[in-house]
């Protein structure tokens, strides 16, 4: 089974103020801000504020919490985001390709005939993720308004 | 926002018994099964019985119990199964990479070093998904047990 929580990670650390983000929306539960290394334009990860490394650990009114989150983000970039569809991604362990050890669901906005991005490890550019997040983020207010 | 549900698509077939499956797993809400063109030895596919489209149209108590489940059977190929890892999947509308139109979670498991095989629409061998539903459904028998 899965590793200790180690609540020095970068998400854990986003999570509680010490390193910046690119937010989206934030609940009593989740958290949701813009993925750095975009795989497509609108990429957002969405996080629990509880300590769970992935779905292995996770308890039951976190892992709801998470999809009840995915699903709201999703329904806003197809609303008002122009996607033509939605890929969802979450990976568990290192070789289920996770990277940073606090669960995260990738909700991937797609386009017709755009393809994926590959990993590059490049980061966007910020100006460009900002714009993205206040975008996604406005929708989101407009949905639950 | 999505098209209606079509209670034709061949998962709906296979839930209502029309369709034969390699099952792994049932329970009052969710049915599980061998992916039968599997990226990675043990690829389950995770359904809820209830008729949604994808994530986009799935109502809250259907989210629910599909990552219940999705996170039962996790658990089971990381304690039983052998797997270092779970790459997780889930794809809305044909931009999203959907291809049948009934929600379903892709759960792979991952083992070190052996990367994802490409989507080449051969099926695999019918005894292997066969032994492979055999072995994870006793695992979660035992979890349950």
């Amino acid at each position: 089974m899965p590793a200790e929580y180690d609540d020095q990670n970068i998400f854990a650390k986003i999570l509680r103020g010490e390193l910046p983000a690119h937010k989206v929306f934030e609940d009593a539960h989740t958290f949701v801000m813009m993925d750095i290394m975009p795989r497509g334009d609108g990429h957002c990860l969405v996080l629990p504020k509880t300590k769970a490394r992935n779905i292995l650990d996770a308890d039951e009114a976190t892992l709801k919490a998470v999809y009840q989150t995915v699903q709201k983000v999703s329904r806003a970039v197809m609303s008002g985001f122009g996607a033509d569809g939605i890929t969802i991604q979450q990976f568990n362990e290192p070789a289920g390709g996770q990277v940073v050890f606090h669960l995260h669901v990738h909700v991937i906005p797609r386009f017709e005939g755009v393809k994926l991005r590959p990993h590059t490890g490049d980061m966007a550019d910020p100006a460009e993720l900002a714009a993205n997040a206040a975008k996604i983020a406005a929708i989101m207010e407009d949905m639950a308004g």
